[in-house]
């Protein structure tokens, strides 16, 4: 009995690559017995293929991507300030246009702060929440534009889309996450101001919340969220929230547990149309890069949740399990001296023991 | 020598009149032998006005508001949930109503950790900068809609509008400032995304910087904007950004820098045209309200700004010292459990000392 999973693998820029390898590794360690074999196909991606091709992704990339199972991104982004770079937006044409094209309506954000972890707060608390974050819709959906531009007159608009299809059947995973966890879920928008956005936001979470009477829903606006997530986070369980706000508590939340080193996401499109994507959510870090300096454990987070989307779901907690010993470890050892590869081996060795 | 000042008090909702009416104590403690004499109106503005008669502002409100140099206010909100406030906006019918019609293009927001002052960082460093938020345009315009409202159809835009006359003003105004300070300024946005709205900022910013050659520039998107907040907030002097990242930013800096309790804000129209506003950053509270609970300091530190504002450096500067001294002492002396009334008087004994 043995199962073929086609996965696509974009290591991107910078720390990409370094953290790729070892969550690769990672990857088959975990997998190994399980009856499933992954059958890779290696994408080169990022500010380094613009930079040889002009290109950002193609309809050939796209096409060829889209005919695999699931997809494992390291990081894109080029060295900030490259003149090269000045007229590239490889985060738009690149990463969001992925997102966009494979529908993934659901961007996975899991935050816990793990034992033996430092971070910034004096005081954390248990820190164990989810952040289910809108991915195709909402202020990135690119519309606007501009008149007179470049001139004392010059008028810039930028439209935030939000449709009753986009948010609610992310309200609705939400909702169904929030079952199988801690039953409870807060909207974090900002409906006082954003009056429209917020309004189509509020109609949707209190709908589906009457086909969830078990689960407590409260609403927090961005604002007080992020106050929240440094006095306290422990208050969360399920956040759901529109693209922007996502992008902005995630970074934070990322920080208040450890650090985006440690940070992992899904890029999820639940019906299964297309193929899900799982990166950490650092960027490429290009004044590290290839120093082997860069943590792998955000990337290799990621194949927990890559691995629990493919249904592999004890293999998922064996990587989550060997991540959280090595963390703990850390504090006694030589931690945060190692290299990226001896950490990635490290949590391997913990795998096959 | 005597100059009389028109003063509009909006003492507003839940512990508004509470740290208003300290407010008021220390702005004529302060104010005693300048020679300046406050001729106050008394507006009664906020939930309490509206369920009385239905009202948020009126346009004789804000003719009679006009017609004075300066406003001070409280905070304005009723009790969430509360049903017959359930089709009143509070927020963008009186607040954000007086911030457009008076042209407070300049919401300016210091963020410092005092000395002797609990937070929630471990190792907060020195904090101490300034952000200048944007206050009559971007995401707080209020511009969209929506289409096939209520259905599964539905479709709801929210406009960000950016002018260049919006934003060069306040980037002017930005520079000017970090030429008084450290000579630091970051533009915070997320021009990777937000492409149309992010450009005007970032044009306009690298335009006036050509003037300022002695002001130090740098961009950091909002989300990674969040993380320096809690791990290396020394980082910035003046923070330029728009209405709604300024919104964000602040609520997350005042949290920082000891609760949002000790954050004060100026709503400020630099020419003069009309009068300006100066309030605390936080809310109306109304769990705690007209018990004696809530911290006058924000709103105090906010009568600094108002008499700096009027050109009154000497005062203003003096309110700030009674607070930091008051704010030093609150480790040695039972701080916390001073009635509001009682850590106003304490201020004003500083001043009279
Ligand atoms: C790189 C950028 C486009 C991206 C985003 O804003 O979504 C990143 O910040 C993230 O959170 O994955
Ligand atoms: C009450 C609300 C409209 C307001 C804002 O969003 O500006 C508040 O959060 C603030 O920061 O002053």
């Amino acid at each position: 009995m043995s199962r073929v999973v086609k996965l696509a693998v974009i290591p991107g820029d910078g720390i990409g690559p370094e953290v790729i390898a070892e969550a690769e590794k990672v990857l088959e360690a975990a997998a190994a017995g399980s009856g499933v074999r992954f059958d890779k196909t290696r994408f080169s991606l990022g500010a380094g293929r613009f930079l040889d091709t002009g290109d950002t992704l193609t309809a050939d990339d796209l096409a060829a991507i889209k005919d695999h199972d699931a997809i494992l991104l390291g990081a894109v982004g080029g060295v900030p300030g490259d003149p090269r770079l000045k007229n590239a937006n490889i985060e738009r044409g690149m990463l969001l246009k992925l997102r966009f094209e494979l529908d993934h309506y659901v961007n996975l954000r899991p935050s816990k702060l793990y034992p033996g972890v430092p971070g910034p707060l004096a005081a954390p608390g248990d820190i164990d929440f989810v952040v289910v974050r809108e991915g195709t819709e909402g202020p990135y959906v690119g519309n606007g534009g501009s008149i007179r531009t470049g001139t004392p007159h010059e008028v810039a608009n930028e439209t935030s889309v939000n449709t009753a299809f986009g948010v609610e059947r992310v309200v609705r995973y939400a909702f169904d996450l929030a079952e199988r966890r801690r039953r409870k879920l807060t909207l974090v928008h900002k409906t006082n101001v954003l009056v429209h956005a917020g309004g189509i936001w509020k109609r949707l979470v209190d709908e589906v919340a009457l086909e969830h009477p078990d689960v407590t829903v409260d609403y927090v606006h961005v604002d007080a969220a992020t106050i929240y997530l440094v006095t306290n986070p422990s208050r969360f369980d399920v956040i759901v929230t529109d693209n922007l706000f996502g992008d902005i508590l995630t970074d934070l939340a990322g920080a208040v547990t450890g650090g985006i080193g440690l940070a992992a996401s899904g890029n999820i499109n639940p019906d299964g149309a297309f193929p899900s994507m799982f990166e950490p959510v650092h960027g490429s870090a290009p004044d590290i890069a290839g120093q082997q300096k860069a943590d792998p454990t955000a990337a290799i987070l990621s194949v927990s949740l890559l691995l629990d989307h493919l249904g592999l779901q004890d293999e998922a907690r064996r990587v989550t399990t060997a991540v959280e010993e090595d963390l703990a470890a850390r504090g006694s050892d030589a931690g945060a001296t190692r290299t990226t590869t001896q950490v990635g081996d490290a949590i391997v060795a913990r795998l096959q023991a």
